[in-house]
């Protein structure tokens, strides 16, 4: 997609997390974007990334060995960054990538500051692709974008509903969440809490995993998005699981196809195939038939090309009760639901030519 | 209870099994049964329990001295034994248990085998305690009584809907869990399947969770059971956690009251209270508020007195989406769901009449 | 041993951490302290401990009701507290502590701070009361006694060692641990850290067992404590156990006794038989005899009787490679190497007149 | 090293274990070797060994798509199978590769049965290439070579223990292990008994770990091997840790040269340097220089180029405390300790001339 451009200058802000040493493992050698810049906190200023690398049994990139910097979003505009991936907290997130975008840099986030903003595509490219022209009713003085990615629960569970959406016609989606530890980023859950144990509650996620999923399959109607009035019933639970997200999902289906017909769904959806999106998954859902699948420790590394490991959405365990359609699904929740999924949006962004190198505005 | 009557005499059979060290645990020293015999398979006989003992945290009962036995069901009657309390694995225990019933021995079971007999109580003394009345429909030739306990998911489940069963008129019931090891017995499942992990399927589980539950919460008329009809919508798995089995139950509520209500009748639960049942927890229901309550770790061993440890079913986060009704339920799913089940159905039927000391009968 | 007395009235300091919480747990109902005050930080003033109890399977006792309170060492002091239990973090229990002894409150902690220090007996009853005697050392302005425990992994070492230290008269002992996460505190090691994984330092950790033990098994000599010239070679890790340090020891050995008479001497080791100090545990040492034990999950609380429960050391694994003795040792390291160890030098304390109550003295 | 010769045909035995599974992978694409057949049991035959995959986070080899066959010796000697990896446990192992090596098929081996024969060679090259020279001792009879790899606590530890041998004249080697569940296979460890625990215990571990080691670092004389005769004392306990054995060190060395000189010989290690060996990793030994490493997690995958993943040993914290030189040291069980070592074997044999596609020779 990208032999005969510059690739695009990049920068990642809360480098030293989580979901920021993931932004750089995944922009490692990317063919669109270019990783300059680790933005990290005073504290961390000076070190180079890898003596604070955190993810096991990866190779250290070599985008690793840049020094951590503490740039304000004026610094990171004039360094000529085109496109930031913000990995930084909620909260803390959303003014600094406002202010980034007025200056006219694009941003892919991970935070949830902006999630329902009006102007900001809530987006995961098989899912809503079309959001992303809500971006045409960003104020002019915005002149960069900003693309949220959604809650890391969310973002597995809508690629699963989008494959059988059409052919269901849900009346009710019920879900209960089995969460990983990374989901809490660093340093997270204590291990006291959770060793033995399995904690059911987690701040402010059920709301985000209704609110975000019937954003992001609703429809866009005069560039305004009309949510899914689908009702969501959430119930969310912290495992001793390091990474990949399992949920159970029961779907109050309108129709009643037989399993053969949904499992085809599941196994043919891949609504990006056609498009040269580097970190796109194909197919984007893995159907798993095994009697005991998806499991995190085995499934959530699905994904191919190799770039898009951990991409994949993995069902499995489909099973009638009519009128309750039954089954599990399993995301990375630090890749797909992460830093994986503002790259895809990223990529999806620039072949639209949402966003570019500065040149080739 | 028992002051002036001698103890029934009793035997544990599956003694060295998880279940069954669990049974003579809560044995020792009770005021209504004396624990006389061990039963063991051929490969344990001879061996004292205490150098099988597997239980962790718990002192050793004197009871745990005695030796395995090897013994069928001839000789267990021979004995005098007026009670067996069954540890057996399910598919062997069957006829097992029939013929120390067709010998005059009352069995009190943890496996599956006989749960759906028409002349077998599938008791939870808070939820169907009129439901021994089917004892009565036993052939002549079944001189002892066989009472069974059930799935240790369903266990706890029902006692928790009990509470709330008539307040809310469930229309469906929606269950999803998080199961813990000991529920599968030793050796049980391997440290390399679950650790870091998930497992979404247990063998036959779900299908036993909703066969029971419709039957404890079924009438008896005429002597028969009428199951429940109520749909339950159940989906297993299981968990890195040693004992306490999590449940994520939404019910989709035919009448809407309001949470205090609700509460209320959680908190006030207590069906045995003024019996006289060592083993009865009161009240039966711990409601939890705190925001992430209840917890494997934290709430399994609920339960007062000091003999009903493990035994209390905890609730918590409780909230409507109406008209879904969503909550957790914890138990202790070797007690309450296991051993601790089948005591205290023995200390009903022993209330009731229905067994006791030979000479008393 | 307190009939004729009232008990002396106790606080604990640090009280919502975790040995603040395991001191709670030990004092409640004690013969000989009536504990009437918790501390804790300006952040949980006011809030009843109870609220904020982590320790899981143990009955909440009554005294959790008690409310949290900020109180200096000058209103401590104030109330009439006689004897005072520190759960304060190391570095900041120093200058408390020595505030408190200053104005006349007895204390005995669990900190660090004051453990090398001159006047400060580090005691474990079973190993050195005899280093009681340095608190003649104090200086008059110092009205009140420090008395610290040591380290979490120095107490139940000693403890064993002292057991065949003249049996074996050791020329170097090695000591590689595999720790608990509690003897971190709370909120202590993340889950994202120790999840499928080891690491292989604490920091201080290994100074202080040589420093702590050296000190301990040496002798008084003219009221100052000369600690043993044996060196201690200790290497330290953490491992994803709750509660329970266990310590693969290896001692070179000067003598060699047969197996026969260093099992007796591990087995009969109770230098606290005919004292009546409720904490300690009779024998002080258990004597494991399987091939696989000690293991911290089934021997972390080994002790009787009731109140002793988690203050017996386990040892197991013995073998000769000579002129190597090796061996295996389990203790709980918040119980025998935390609260209780503290506990139990309070009472000794008493015992020898050093503290009471007030009126008393 | 293969361009111009045909590669070897070769077989794995126990190929659906967890060893065997390994073979599997690190034989996928081998420039030397062509995987035809895998060999499991009578009643895994048939199946494709993908549908019983157990590694996870591994992309699936396409060899896995070969189906389990039952083969006895004389059945793989007429497929012209020129090499046989045997994953095979240990005890059914030794017959099956006797006879194998009678009629002509080199046997590499993870299996204990033959590691102490004379004429079998135990070998990691970077420690005792030499070692090969034993298979001149073989019997005439003996067509085949059998090279066996050493236990997987041993081979990581000679690794580390052969980089600075020569420098510190070691008097004695103190060992203390936390060994991975992988190293006890599949189903392997039961979760209850590991899960929040620690076994000091592995049946013939220690043992193994002594004679091996000794062997290893012996000379050959005439033939022979002459074991060294430094003492080590060795004391193994299992961890709840997926793969990758932790081993604390203690060296009582004869020598004390400075910690640079002995960073500088860990870090230089590469005694296979310059030879064009797939599977060896350069440096054999990565040194680690933070506090607390090296970790399982972390560090067992270490290893470069690709195909030497998990190959590398990790060595940390070194510390002196005279005359005792302390470290810790890391490798993964399954690969250096297992399918990687013999693999390894294979590609110096061949490089040597021992064995080689049988048109070859």
């Amino acid at each position: 997609m990208t032999d005969s451009r510059r690739r695009c200058r990049c920068a990642v802000l809360g480098a030293s997390g989580y979901i920021g040493q993931h932004f750089v493992r995944l922009l490692a050698d990317h063919p669109a974007f270019e990783l300059t810049t680790l933005v990290g906190t005073e504290r961390t200023r000076g070190q180079p990334l890898a003596e604070l690398w955190q993810l096991p049994d990866a190779a250290l990139p070599k985008e690793a060995d840049l020094r951590l910097e503490s740039l304000g979003p004026s610094e990171i505009a004039r360094r000529g960054i085109d496109v930031v991936f913000s990995g930084l907290p909620s909260g803390s997130a959303g003014p600094i990538e406002t202010e980034l975008a007025r200056r006219g840099v694009n941003v892919f986030t991970n935070a949830s500051d902006h999630r329902m903003d009006a102007d900001v595509p809530l987006l995961v490219p098989e899912v809503n692709a079309d959001h992303l022209d809500v971006l045409l009713r960003a104020p002019r003085r915005r002149r960069g974008a900003i693309v949220a990615d959604p809650n890391c629960t969310a973002a597995g569970l809508v690629v699963a509903l989008r494959a059988v959406w059409d052919l269901l016609r849900p009346r009710a989606v019920h879900v209960t969440t089995y969460q990983a530890l990374s989901g809490a980023g660093l340093p997270g859950v204590a291990s006291l809490a959770i060793t033995d144990n399995v904690v059911p509650f987690i701040a402010r996620e059920e709301e985000k995993v209704v609110q975000e999923s019937q954003r992001m399959l609703g429809s866009v109607f005069r560039g305004s998005i009309r949510p899914s009035s689908v009702p969501f019933i959430v119930q969310c639970a912290r495992v001793a699981v390091r990474d990949g997200h399992l949920e159970a999902v029961t779907i109050d289906a309108g129709r009643r196809p037989g399993l053969a017909a949904i499992e085809e769904a599941f196994r043919t959806f891949d609504p990006l195939a056609g498009h040269d999106l580097p970190s796109a998954p194909h197919p984007a859902v893995i159907l798993r038939t095994e009697p005991d699948r998806p499991q995190p420790l085995r499934d959530r590394w699905a994904g191919s090309p190799e770039r898009a490991r951990g991409m994949a959405v993995s069902v499995g365990r489909i099973r009638w009760e009519a009128p309750f359609l039954r089954f599990f699904v399993l995301s990375h929740n630090a890749v797909r639901g992460g830093a994986g999924g503002s790259v895809l949006n990223a990529e999806l962004a620039l072949e639209r030519g949402h966003v570019g190198p500065r040149k080739a505005r």
